[in-house]
């Protein structure tokens, strides 16, 4: 059903946005085309569905993009992370790095069961500040993280090795 | 497959968010709900698939969080619909009111082909200002809007008469 598609096509590059300098991967060209799409989909549901997980997270907005169709493929639930004040309900925190200061991604104080396996999606790892505060975050709330899967992995940005204790998948990779 | 599920019993009601007398209806519950979740994107994709749709549209981030599972289902592409700035290529834009001043939605210029019938998915209707601003970007670029997919409509906020010429679903009504 899915043919093999090399990804690299359907992936816009994007230069000095969103400043001078940045290369940016545009992933609106694979939600674009059905065929990208339901390829991303289905390969990174198959690697989350050999890790046993209970339950898919994704961190606001691109990890809402791929998170959600794969939890809906693999019949599991959906919990979003996002940045502070953002959720209605009672939450848990915690802090992570920007470029200047520090910021706080949430989740909602029943969105995990203590020993519920995890896979956390995103559209993009790059330094791995948002991938290893979501997998704390996860950890703090008595969650394991399962997987970490990625659709383009900046491979030069070394986010890996902030992420040594995990398992991580990426289809894609760009040096920067 | 799916069972008929009454899923006001799967929606949180939130009083006082995001702001005093407020009572907010929350999604998050739905997605976490592997059952809940299916049954929602079945019902707005059966709609959506009567209709003859080209593409679906969601604007940022609850529109994201249905809008992708149902493109998936129904194999159709997604196009996000963002606040200014956040989209990386070039864009068409439009104004649309906010409680105090305006702001603006973007769209890819390359997102809509002319004459496309494009479905508009979001969690909630209230007063239907960002589904008219939407609604209006999507012929604005040479759309046509052939139906816009609500979770929830909150009826006294009227926002059906400010869509009046549209094709309007929902599956949960409250008042307010």
């Amino acid at each position: 059903m899915n043919k093999t598609i090399n990804l690299k096509n359907e992936i816009r590059i994007i230069e000095d946005f969103p400043k001078k300098g940045v290369s940016f991967k545009d992933v609106t060209t694979i939600l674009k085309n059905p065929k990208a799409l339901k390829y991303t989909i289905k390969e990174m549901s198959d690697y989350i569905e050999d890790k046993k997980v209970d339950v898919i997270v994704g961190p606001e907005a691109r990890g809402f993009l791929f998170g959600v169709p794969i939890a809906h493929k693999l019949d599991l639930g959906f919990i979003p992370v996002r940045k502070l004040g953002k959720l209605p309900f009672k939450t848990h925190n915690i802090d992570y790095d920007l470029e200047y200061g520090t910021d706080k991604l949430e989740v909602h104080i029943d969105g995990i069961q203590k020993g519920q396996r995890v896979a956390i999606v995103d559209d993009l790892l790059a330094t791995g500040g948002t991938a290893l505060a979501t997998s704390r975050l996860m950890e703090k709330v008595g969650g394991e993280v399962a997987c970490l899967n990625f659709v383009i992995e900046l491979t030069e940005l070394e986010g890996r090795k902030k992420l040594k204790k995990y398992d991580i998948q990426s289809l894609v990779n760009y040096k920067v």
